[in-house]
């Protein structure tokens, strides 16, 4: 699961007008008047179901034990996730993959000079927390797909370890040619770190949880607060997952039975350096065994010395080791057969393996999707029939880099994109304020959907409790939005979790859904990530992580009944306003900055400003960025603002759910309305993303990029190449107008 | 002295446009053709006499023991001082003045509960600095001006104790009724701090200097490197001196003799309640002890802990006890007499007295002074005849609260008000960028004298040197000006130096000059302040020393020497015009935020995002600002610009030199126009501030407002007030521009 700080989160805040009751006679978005009173019966039905206290019966039990990919208790897990599915009469059954999964073999981290010391990667258990001291079953302390590696070198401080962050070391005329670095966890994948440092020629990675990130700077640290200690330390993959995810010896293709491998020296997505997570008790001697410039003010943490960026006079030696093994996962997949459009499908999935107890990550969501599809299970009972077909999917693997989703959506690809409507992923939960990401066309839906919600600790819908939180902890934009606009904001998904290839590289439309915003933690990824942890500082009566079922439940019901299937394309219109208003001055502002900057240096301003006793080095004049040619976009634009409008128009008067086959064929081109976004030759230099529209960031990871071929183009000044990427864009932009268009029509035609 | 960091001096870098260069045929800002040639001869010969060798052995000889008011090393300093001037031929005397400056007799913190730590309240001697170990002449740490008392509460931290600081308090629901509050150094005057406490009901105040504001955070700290080591304190004056500074017992009138004065328990600039400034090492137990709310994100130092802000449970025990003294300050003066217009006055000052060694402050300064005053007698005996009057003063008591300064203002406060042309301070010196605030009638003549002075380090003009600073250093709106505008911008003085009785008492137009932004420190107000730590750390082959004595020498001959004293009234104009631009968005934006904020407290937005857990109370409802009436600024500005303009086009055509009694009279009509923005009721609540265009803000101090009258009024909200004061001001600048209008008669009439 992504680690994101709330305040990060704010504009993922669904929000929707104060004056946008929903009283119970207005007909549901995508539903007739007459089907709508059925629809709410269910619903309501549906809401009073999901339990608390079973809620935390069933993380006690999930997160009793480490979790991990081929662990005894992992399978366990998923055993007990079907037995429960099979319980409630629901059509369960566990599909394995066999994936590439490195655990460590050996692992020293050493600093030899000018003093001694040598890391204790461990994470001692804590009194008063029953699971912590596991030990012969936690996996130890280590960055999943780094190489084998034994290197020694000089080291330097790379702050965040992005590419501004060594363009600010050349500005201090500091290399890391042949040095380890020393990154801090936070502000990307972590994956970027080893990446970056490689390409600027470092020959070891070392990343380290700042205090100042999610430790004591935060907060009291555990156990006596939910932040990170000074032994606690930050797991996770480091595989270059925006190249592609899943098992990174199948890209594309899922990994089942004799399928064919890449070997392993083939494989492109391994670092290409030793990389080892570790705590801030272990940093802080190496830290303070540099000298060399200060570091930047944008550098400094919060452990209690001057932060020096080196190179050296710290030495160090880092040796990894790993066992290169294939591993089994486990996703437990139940499926409710659709009685009118069972080859429309709604998928829905929470991933089931930890990194080692994972209560927060990822059970506390996990815990939400068993409360629904008990609960599905019993609204079948009752009679419910959905039109279409429900499928959930409790995931494995998918820490190590989302293996289990993307081999099970890879393997059913074909039928994924013929029948796929939506696939809604959540990951963890807290306590707090819904924040919803995913594909615009959804916007209008999740501002629907979450009218009708209890906050559990306010009672008043989840959508105003949002609200207010933009309107108070939002910036300017977001104030204005939450108070003006009719639908209010969903961010885009960038990675980070399963609704990556669902979205990017099978083009369905996806949400992310939880809660946040309350409580702060620092046991990501730790050993501390537990029941204890979870029943101390967060959602500890389990009330949010029913919100989150009834949330996910009335998308997935709505969804799976409705007459006409509730996309809107108007905020999808009105968002790639944005986008493109976002590349121009993108743009713009990279041509100014640029020949401006160019300027000061023939003027010799940076060397004027260089203090001799700490010289600083001018950057490179580059080559201004030429304008580009934004005309195919904004007719795509204009195109699709026609189309949209056109659709709504429609929808508002559509009344008539008795022209059956109509609306079958309605809603099947709608659902392929959203593959025209996505091209099968993807995007530069990464064709497993197929999606024209939304991508995670190749520098960023958990950041999405929207346009992302033109976004980067100009942001890695290949320009001709961004020129491009928008006639591609354009090209998508214009196809799913004319498919809204056709989709219109046949409305204007069933509707009447 | 006052201690900034150079990023917040940014905006009072002078600067100049690439294209300025000054031509030798070109004639000087306020001289003829012909007097230019002479004036550029005397002032050539100035700048190559300063010498940085004997600048190093004044200041070893001033620093060697700590010389703080009343100490032996004081009265020795300013007898030296004497001897110097005299030694060079100057007519030099020393003034006595004696005034009320308090030392410390009791001084005890302790902390009670929940654990027992006794402060040290010690700075230690630090091997390799030779004069660290001279305790017995140490002034202990203390803050001047603080009452007795003896108190003992709960803590709580207030941040940097500011207004905006308690606001965030009470969104927590955090009181200091009752309390001992600890704040941090920075951001303001350090006398707002137990000021704004004792508003808010705290019965102490404890300052501490957290090491994230001139700690470890911001580099090695001493003796390894320049910046504040657990022990250092900052000493310093609390009094309220927004009120007006000086000799407490006799405001508005000079200290000598038999002189009236308030009785203790009539002085209101005292502080209400008793303070003690502390170190980091003191104050981590302290605030390590702390519980309650976890302090906002903007609270947050670099101690290694979770910084909470209380009240309690930790309880202090705080005893302060002061010898009420008077004492003598020993003012040490010369005056070189006119020989034109001896009643034209250019003064020119540095303190001398430290609060312990004070190598940087103010003895970095002070050495400057020596050699423009050395210079200046070498000029004398070669013949040099300065048309004006020119007094040199090395003040004592600044430290405590610019004692020396004004006490000799004040006394002299007829005649300055009558003769004086222009007041010069310099206190402190570094290496670096010209940093100039002041008068902004004195805009053109800065930017003309930067463009002939060379930086010692880049063998450039140092307006050069400084335009790089701004357009690589500075915000979007400094690039901008630094390109573009002819005059780039000074910045207004508040306090914090001997120009304040000057400048807002008296109305003298005023300059504070220094060089500064490439070397930090954290030894301010400290036994480290010595010449060990400044010839390590700062500019220790005093080449900027000798820069400072250049730059103030050629400011004080060319003012002194010139036909027409180079006053410019356009960019005056032009910076109202900025002023009045900002007060209106002042207004809007507060009108806009108190009636948003108000109508998010009825719709129920605070409560909807208070957490339970750690619930925070809505801000009360407020008045939404009336429109002001801000016409007749408007109006007078509109003269302003006329009048200004009208005097630029006149001083472009003067030439002739040789009326020189009609010049006479136009220079003393120039003079007399700066007094026009002073108001002899001067403003609201502190009558001794008589100046309508700057003053030090009433919760600011250091920091300027700018028309303080409107500014504060609507800040304060005092909004009736406020449209009083825009009449106020708005006169005074009508009278202003009347004055400037006749004085461009003058010259239409003087210069052809």
């Amino acid at each position: 699961m992504r680690r994101v700080l709330f305040i990060a989160l704010i504009s993922l805040i669904t929000l929707l007008p104060v004056s946008g009751a929903s009283p119970d006679e207005e007909a549901l978005f995508g539903f007739t008047s007459a089907t709508s009173h059925t629809e709410r019966d269910w619903e309501n039905k549906f809401r009073a179901i999901p339990d608390p206290k079973l809620m935390r019966d069933y993380m006690q039990r999930l997160s009793a034990r480490p979790h991990h990919v081929g662990s005894p208790y992992d399978k366990q897990n998923a055993e007990w996730i079907l037995s429960q599915f099979k319980s409630w009469g629901l059509d369960a059954q566990i599909e394995q993959f066999d994936v590439l999964f490195p655990t460590p073999k050996e692992r020293v981290l050493e600093l030899t000079e000018p003093t001694r010391y040598t890391a204790k990667l461990q994470e001692p258990p804590v009194a008063g927390d029953p699971t912590s001291n596991q030990q012969s079953e936690q996996l130890p302390t280590y960055n999943a797909y780094s190489i084998d590696g034994d290197v020694t070198g000089k080291l330097v401080y790379v702050n965040y370890g992005l590419p501004r962050d060594y363009e600010e070391l050349d500005r201090l005329g500091v290399s890391v040619k042949g040095a380890i670095v020393i990154a801090r966890y936070g502000n990307s994948w972590r994956g970027i770190k080893p990446k970056v440092a490689a390409e600027h020629g470092a020959i070891g990675c070392i990343i380290y949880s700042d205090p100042r990130d999610d430790g004591y700077f935060q907060g009291d640290v555990f156990p006596d607060g939910p932040m990170r200690n000074e032994n606690g330390v930050q797991r996770g993959s480091v595989m270059d997952m925006p190249v592609y995810p899943g098992d990174p010896t199948t890209p594309g293709v899922g990994s089942k039975g004799d399928v064919k491998r890449l070997a392993l020296k083939d494989i492109p997505t391994l670092t290409k350096i030793p990389t080892l997570p570790i705590s801030y008790g272990d940093a802080k001697p190496l830290l303070a065994a540099l000298k060399g410039p200060v570091a930047p003010e944008s550098f400094r943490g919060a452990l209690p010395l001057t932060y020096h960026v080196g190179p050296g006079p710290a030495k160090v030696h880092l040796k990894v080791a790993f066992n290169w093994d294939i591993k089994p996962v486990y996703d437990v997949v139940f499926k409710i057969q659709g009685s009118e459009s069972p080859d429309q499908w709604i998928v829905r999935g929470n991933h089931h393996d930890g990194w080692v107890n994972g209560a927060e990550d990822p059970i506390s969501g996990q815990i939400a999707l068993l409360e629904e599809a008990r609960s599905l299970g019993q609204l079948l009972k009752q009679g419910w029939k959905p039109k279409r077909t429900i499928v959930y999917c409790a995931w494995d693997g998918e820490e190590p880099m989302l293996l289990g989703s993307t081999e099970w959506a890879e393997y059913h690809g074909d039928e994924l994109k013929q029948h796929a409507a939506l696939y809604i992923n959540t990951d963890g939960n807290g306590r707090g304020f819904l924040a919803v990401e995913g594909s615009h066309s959804l916007e209008k839906f999740v501002n629907t959907v979450a009218r009708d919600i209890t906050d559990p600790e306010k009672n008043i819908s989840v959508w105003k409790r949002s609200q207010a939180a933009r309107l108070t902890m939002g910036g300017p934009e977001d104030r204005k939005d939450a108070r003006a606009r009719p639908d209010l904001r969903i961010a885009a998904l960038g990675s980070g979790s399963d609704y990556t290839t669902f979205l990017d590289h099978l083009g369905v439309a996806s949400l992310n859904v939880s809660f946040t915003g309350e409580d702060d933690g620092g046991i990501y990824h730790s050993i501390y990530d537990d029941f204890y942890w979870f029943t101390k500082f967060s959602d500890k009566d389990f009330v949010y992580g029913r919100a989150l079922s009834q949330t996910v439940g009335t998308m997935v019901l709505r969804f799976a009944d409705a007459d006409v299937l509730p996309y809107d394309f108007a905020d999808f219109a009105d968002t790639i306003h944005k986008y493109n208003d976002e590349l121009k001055k993108l743009l713009k502002d990279k041509q100014e900055q640029i020949h401006d900057r160019n300027q000061d240096i023939d003027d010799g301003v940076y060397s004027a400003v260089s203090d001799p006793r700490r010289p600083t080095v001018a950057p490179p004049k580059e080559e201004v960025p030429p304008f580009l040619n934004f005309a195919p976009l904004d007719n795509a634009q204009n195109a699709l603002d026609r189309s949209s409008q056109r659709y709504s128009k429609a929808l508002k008067s559509f009344n008539n759910a008795n022209s059956s086959e109509q609306l079958q064929e309605l809603n099947a081109k709608l659902i392929q309305a959203e593959r025209k976004l996505t091209n099968p030759d993807g995007l530069p230099r990464r064709p497993w993303f197929k999606h024209l529209i939304y991508a995670p960031g190749f520098y960023t990871g958990y950041g999405a990029k929207t346009l992302p071929g033109v976004r980067e183009g100009i942001e890695e000044k290949r320009y001709q190449e961004a020129d491009k990427e928008i006639a591609r864009v354009a090209k998508a932009l214009q196809d799913y107008a004319d498919a809204v268009d056709s989709a219109a029509a046949d409305l204007e035609k069933a509707g009447h």
